[in-house]
This record gives structure tokens, sequence and C-alpha cells, in this order.
């Protein structure tokens, strides 16, 4: 009995058979939550509606948490009905340092550690960690497994852009430390801060905060500029032709290979 | 006779024969006339200019307003010629619920409804929405069409780019709210603000008008702008090339499907 | 023997045979001469440079105006050995308007007009003018000619990137007037300053002179750069693909048509 | 045995075997230093943590150059092992002007060439040039080769950008000087320093530090912005279809060449 109440929720709660109208359900509901939570996180920051619905607020958060942890608990009691989980003790300490299931654990922690830890002084910022709860969703999605597939497909192509990137970022940073340092020392103290203008600069964000005055500094942020952010915009062309190439790879596995056949001989050609 | 009468203008308004030269010259004049509107309200908002030509002005809109009327009417009266549309009264109310005649209908609008509810206090405001005329154009060309067919053949990828973005743009507006917050509080008051911030730095408008200004937050801030800029302009490539690509098959069906001749016994394959 | 000189210098200044000695140390010359006009405009507007060496920049912009004369002067001349400029006179007139010998026109006319209109107000202005002998250039290189195949073949695409990307701008722009006129009157005085910001936004640039400050404005401009971006960007794409096409066909066609031969019974296959 | 030691060090220092333990952990050696001199070097220029850690930074230095002294020293000693350097003397003269062996030599001489010549003016400034030695770590990376491939394989489509690049950038600087002198000389004083807001504009940078604000200046600005930011990020799609490009061909050399085997005979084509 108690095993199949376990294996009923694991059923509900891990596995996602389309015909399961409880899991649907459940899925459903724990998706529109998470939407919830991230939408109530960002306009509590606001003042003038959090002071007027601050009850409200909070006790959605509280709902909130205790459906989380509740779900939590669930999932890591029913884990070891899956393969691999079977052990009661070693299973679900090998299923709690699961990426998925860790996200989980920061996604209620923020609320419980100022209750165990009252003296902490960081109190007031775990309530930002919240956000993490948006990591959540992706569960329930396979964006990141794509993402995942087309790093891994392109993945010489990516390393040689962020190496070339890096060597462009130092040394462009640190020739326009030594141009700009003398006539701007509160602009350009020192390299890392250079480096903040490096990253403004080449991927052509240019917020205005910090940016060359002297001649020779133009010509290197011009020269900077002008082969940078080609180096700098190479990873979004590589992931977006990567992404495209990927989709269709898996489209084309959905409709089942297709080949040619022969129209005169009734065989296939590849 | 009245019959006659109605589909014959059934056929210059709606129909696009051609040979039919009333056709022509009607969509030709209507074309000229939304221009003329558009750059009418362009100049119209100019001080100096709409005070020297405030009668010339405003007549033109009095007349144009006139012919979008009595086109707007004269689509609903035909309308019931075509088929799916017969029946004198429901066939009209379909009609008037299409996407393109309800943009004919908010053309004409924003100059009767200050007339009908006088004391409504918008009324100024509602001038801008003369603006819309630009989207009757749209009927004349095939380009909402074309998009259609891009977003609908790489809807995967778009939404997998929108879904991301999503998800890049809350996390890291929440994360600068809470690295800027202490020390820029008036810039960085809530999250809101912040992804506004998110949104001109991931889409590398960078205006300058809010930036980080902790060593923290332009920590997170290069990151955020190292990963998102690549994110945010994955729609960007994957319409480019899904446009390329419609273009290209559209092209192919228009010069006969190309068929690869077997070397073997010359005939055609596929 | 009159019409063996013509011909002699028709040969020198128009065509490009490789073994012509005198034709390619003319086109070295008049390549050279073109750069080192553009390097002394640019430098003469220096004030420092232009006070101390003055004589020097004005003696060598006399001695271009006489070269690119006699050049001038010597292509419409020697111009009706050329099939089709035949006629003395006809001919000739025929010549000066071809756009390339247009700008060698404009090449050299900022530097007659003064003489010949002394009282002239932009007498000072026509100099920059002189910016335009950089256009002479493209006569020795095929850049211009490729664009225009690429532009050709990508015409549909094009067409409607700007055909989108005007009604975006201008709605955007409309939009943004008719959200921020009231809060910033100075900033968003008419629909043509407001596409500035359009303008300015959309390509990313972003300098920071003009943007939204009333949270429907920055709602409205979120959208505006995220949608329009992407629109914005997409002739790029368009271009860039159909440069590589371009030129892959070209060498292609270069390197004759590379066809496999069949290893087993040496027939060509495609 | 001295020829013997000699070899082993060429071995170590310059093959890369991979069974070589010693060659092998010599590599990762040097990478290791490189990185931590390029740490070390940005970390000196904050003024705290320099003075802080002075007698650290300093000693790190000396024992940097020391080992990197020595290692120039055997690179150059151990040369003449090699085919084509066998000379004792003009091999190893040879060797020295090879590029990777002159950044081996700008990686050291920063720190010598205070010493040999005290009251160089330049003494602190020299400092900076540590960063070169970032470049000593392209010997053990392919990132420089496969570059230089798609720089060739794409020379004519790069050539044309940059050609057409320069030309918008000196004519939209010009005109853009020709509007903008006037209204704001201190911002447009002469065509450099146009051609820094053309820069800024045309890779969609902006600061902000300089932008027209004439409607003629705006006008152009908007004009070029539209135009030239499609020809500035053309080298960025073609270097990054060229490296995709290029990594695939090595992938499919790599995997030995897929060769299409005939339906009809079962024998391999090509």
């Amino acid at each position: 009995m108690h095993h199949k109440i376990q294996r009923r929720i694991f059923e509900i709660i891990e596995l996602d058979h389309p015909e399961d109208i409880y899991s649907k359900t459940f899925k459903i509901f724990i998706i529109t939550l998470i939407i919830l939570n991230i939408i109530a996180l960002i306009i509590s920051t606001v003042e003038d509606i959090y002071q007027q619905y601050q009850t409200c607020l909070d006790s959605f958060e509280i709902i909130s948490v205790t459906i989380f942890t509740i779900e939590y608990i669930l999932r890591v009691w029913s884990c070891n009905i899956a393969f691999g989980y079977k052990h009661p003790i070693w299973g679900r300490i090998k299923f709690i340092f699961k990426p998925l299931v860790i996200i989980d654990l920061i996604a209620i922690l923020p609320f419980y550690l100022p209750l165990l830890l009252p003296n902490l002084i960081f109190t007031r910022s775990f309530r930002i960690f919240r956000i993490f709860r948006i990591f959540k969703i992706t569960r329930y999605s396979n964006t990141t497994k794509l993402f995942a597939q087309v790093i891994k497909s392109k993945q010489e192509e990516i390393i040689i852009a962020i190496f070339t990137g890096i060597i462009l970022l130092v040394t462009s940073a640190s020739l326009m430390y030594f141009a700009e340092n003398e006539a701007q020392p509160e602009n350009f103290p020192n390299i890392p801060a250079a480096m903040w203008w490096g990253v403004v600069t080449l991927t052509t964000v240019g917020y205005g905060d910090i940016y060359p005055i002297t001649p020779l500094g133009k010509f290197l942020g011009a020269i900077a500029a002008l082969i940078g952010i080609g180096i700098f915009a190479l990873p979004t062309g590589i992931i977006g032709s990567g992404l495209i190439e990927e989709i269709q790879k898996k489209q084309a596995l959905n409709q089942g290979k297709e080949s040619i056949i022969c129209p005169h001989c009734g065989k296939k050609i590849d």
C-alpha cells in the first residue's frame, strides 16, 4: 500500500505520460505557480505595490514555499522508485545532488535560511534568490537540452571564439589603460576598470560612462571596436546556426528518415 | 442592376485583376492617399509647419477620412458578393471582424470618436492613432503573409529564443537590482526598472541613462551582456535565414521544380 | 596621326590590358593620387596641420585638380573611339552623362565653381565636396558591380526588409512621440524628432541624447527595441549571405564547371 | 653527450609528442605561467592590491622573467636540431626572426630594457608591454592558424567589406564634419574627429560623447547609420560562416573521406 502511493506520486511528479491527467494537472499547476512567483517577486520590489498588498504577497510567498517544500519532499521520498536510486538512503542522497533537484532546493532555501540563522547579516538579500525559482521551469522544457546539444556540436567554434575574445578583451583593455590612465585616472584607474570599458565597447552596448578621450586612446579604441565586435558577435552566429541545424535534425528524425525511392526500380537510394 | 453595381465595386476594391484598369487605379489611389496621410500626420506634429498650413492639413484630414469612410462603407456593403459572406447581416458582421477590416475601421475611428463623445478626456491623444492607417498598406503587400510563413516554419527556434530571452532578462534584471539597489536607489528602485536596464543592455542599445556602478553590478552586467546579447540577437538570425529560405522556396515554385536526371538511364528522378 | 594618338590615349586611360605597361602605370598613378587627395583633405581640416603646411596642401590641390582636369578632358576627347560614342558631338554628350564620368566632373567642380561664381555664398563649403573624389576609385574596383548583383539577386528580401523597417520606424516613432511629448517636450517636440530616436534605437547605436523616461514610453521603447532591432539587422544578413553566394558563383565560373567523373565508365556525372 | 642534451631539450620544448611526459609537463607549466603572469599584471594595476602584495608581485615578475629568459635561451640554443636551422649561427639568426620567437623576445624585453637604458623616459610605460606575453599562448593553440585559413578562404569577401567600409567611413565622416562643424566646433573640429564619430556610430557602440545636433547632421547620421551598420557588420557574418566551414572541413578530414556508394553496382564513387 505504502509502496503503491509512492509509485503513484512518482508517476505524477516525475514522469510525463501524456494520458495521465493527474500528472498533467500537476505539471500545469507547478508551472503556473512558478510564473506567479516570479511576477510576485518582481512587483513586490515596487515599493507602492508592496505596501498596499503586503499581506497578500507575503501570504502567497508562504503558500508557495509550502507547496514547493511538499513537492521537494515528495520528489526525494518517491525517488527510489527510479532505476539507479533504489537504495533507501544512498539513492536519495544521490538524487538530492542531481542539478534539477538542487535547483528545487535553492528555490525554497531563501525562505528557511533566515529562520535557521536569524542573526545572519544577509537576511534581506536572500529574498532575491527567489528569482532562481525561474530555473525550476527548465524541468518542463527541452530548451536546456537543446542548447547543450548545440554547444556540444559547435564546441570547437565556441571555444575558439571565447579564447580569441578573452585575448582581445585583455589586450585592448591593457592598452587602453596604458593610453588613458594619465588623462582620466578616475575612469581608467586600473586594468579591471579598463576591462569594463572593453566589455561595454566590444559588445557595442556603449553606455557612455567610460570612453577614450586622448587621440591614442581613440585610435586604439577604434581599432579594438572594428576588430573586436566581429569576434564578440561570433558566438551568436555560431549558436544561431547550430540551433537551426539541431532543430532540423530533430524534425527530420520525427518525420522518419526521408529516402528517395527510385521510380524506375522501386529501390531506395539512400 | 443594384446587384451589378455591388459586384463591380467588389471587383474594383477587393479583387486584384491585373487587367482591371479601375481596380488598379483605385489601388494606386488608396496607397498614395495612405502615404500622404502618414506624411501629413508626421509634419503636422511640427509646430511651425502646422501653424502655417493648419487649414490645408485639416482639410486634407477631412477629405482623407471621408474617402476612407466611403471605402469602408463600400467594402462592408459589397462584401456579401464573396463566398462565405453571403448572408446580408451575418455575412457583413463576420466581414467586419476580419483583421484587415478592423484596421480599416481603426484608421477612421480617431476622427469620429471625439465627435461622438465630445467630453472625452483623451480627445487630443486620439489623433496619434491615425498612424495606424499605415497598416492599411499591408493589404497590398505580401510581406505580412511572408513573415507569418517564416514565423511558422521557424516556430520552434523562435519560441526557444524568446523563452530563453525572457529567463535571461528576468534573472539578470533581478540580480542587477540586488547588486545596485543600495548604491543607486534612484536608478534601480525595483525590478521593473532593472528590466529597462536589461532590455537597453541586452539589445546593445545602451543609452547610458542607467548602468551599474558597483564592482558586483559591473561584473554581473558584463556576464549578462556577454551571454545575453547572443540570445537576444538569435531571432534576427533565425528570421533572416527563414526569410531567405521562404523566398527561395517561392522562387523555386515559380520556376517549376528542377529535377535530377539519372545519368545511367537518362530518366528524370523526382 | 591625330586619330592614332586619340586611340592610344583611349587605350591607356579607358582599357585595362594587363600587358599595357602605360595603362597600368596610369591606373596606379591615378589611384595613388586619389588616395593622397583624400588624405590631404582629411588632414587639411586639422587647423594646426593646415596652418603649418598651407602652401604645400594648396599646391597639391592645384596640381591634383590640374591632373584630374586633364584626365577628364582626355577621357571626353578620346571617348568617341568607343563603340556607341562614335559621333563627335552627340557621342561625347552621351559619354559625359555616364555615371562614372559625372563623378569625374564632380571631383573637379568644387575647385572651379568658386572661380566661376565668386560671389557665391557656399564657396567655402564646396571644399568638402572634394570628398567625392573617393568615388573615382570605384572605377578600378568591381565592388560596385558586385553589390549591384547582390542587391539584384536578393531584391525581394531587401524590399521586404526596408518596407517592414519603414513601417516599424514610423509607427514606433509616432507612438513614442505620443508617450513622451508631454513629459519631455524638448526631446520629443514632434514625430521627426521621435524618428531620430527611432533610428538611434533600432540601429542599437543608442547615443543617449534622447530616450524615453515615462513608464509607457519605456514599455513602448522596450517593445520597439526587441522587435525592431531584428528587422533593422535583416539587410546585413541578407547582403552578407548574398555576397558570399555571388562570390562563390564567380569563383565557380573561373574554375570552370567542376564535374564528377564516374570512375567506372569514365563518363561525366552532372 | 652535449648534442644529446640539446636534442632532448628540443624535443621537450619544441615538439609536442603526446607520449612525452616531460614535454607535456613543460607545456602545461608554461601555459599556467603565462596565465598567472596576465592575472598578476591585471591585479598589479589595482593600487590597493599592488601596495599590499608588492613584494610578492615583484618577486613573481622576476621569477617569471627568469623562466621565460631561460626558455628563450634554450629555444634559440636548441633550434639548430630542426631541419632548416642547422647552421650554428645563421640557423639561429633565422630562428630568432620567426614570428613566435619574436613574441617570446617581446615577452621578456620590457623587463630588460629599463636596465639597459636606465635614463629612458618611457621606463614605466614599458611595464604594459608585459601584456604581449598573452600572445605566447598562441603557440599552443591552432586558433591563429584557423583564422588565417578563414581569412584566406574568404579573402575576396573581406577585402570588399573593408574597402566599402573605409569609403563609407571617410565619406560619412566628411559630410558630418561639413554638417556639424559650425554648430558644435568643439566636437567636430576636423575630419579625424568626425571619423571617431563614424567608428562609434557605424559599429553601433554609440557612447554619446559625440553625435549630430543639427537637422542636416541628424539626417546624414541616420542615413549613414542605416547603410553603414550593415556594411560594418559584414565581416562578422563572413568570418563566422568561414569559421564554421573551415572547422567542418577539418572534422570531415578527421573522419576520413565520406564516399557515396553507387546504389546500382555497389562500388564507391569518389
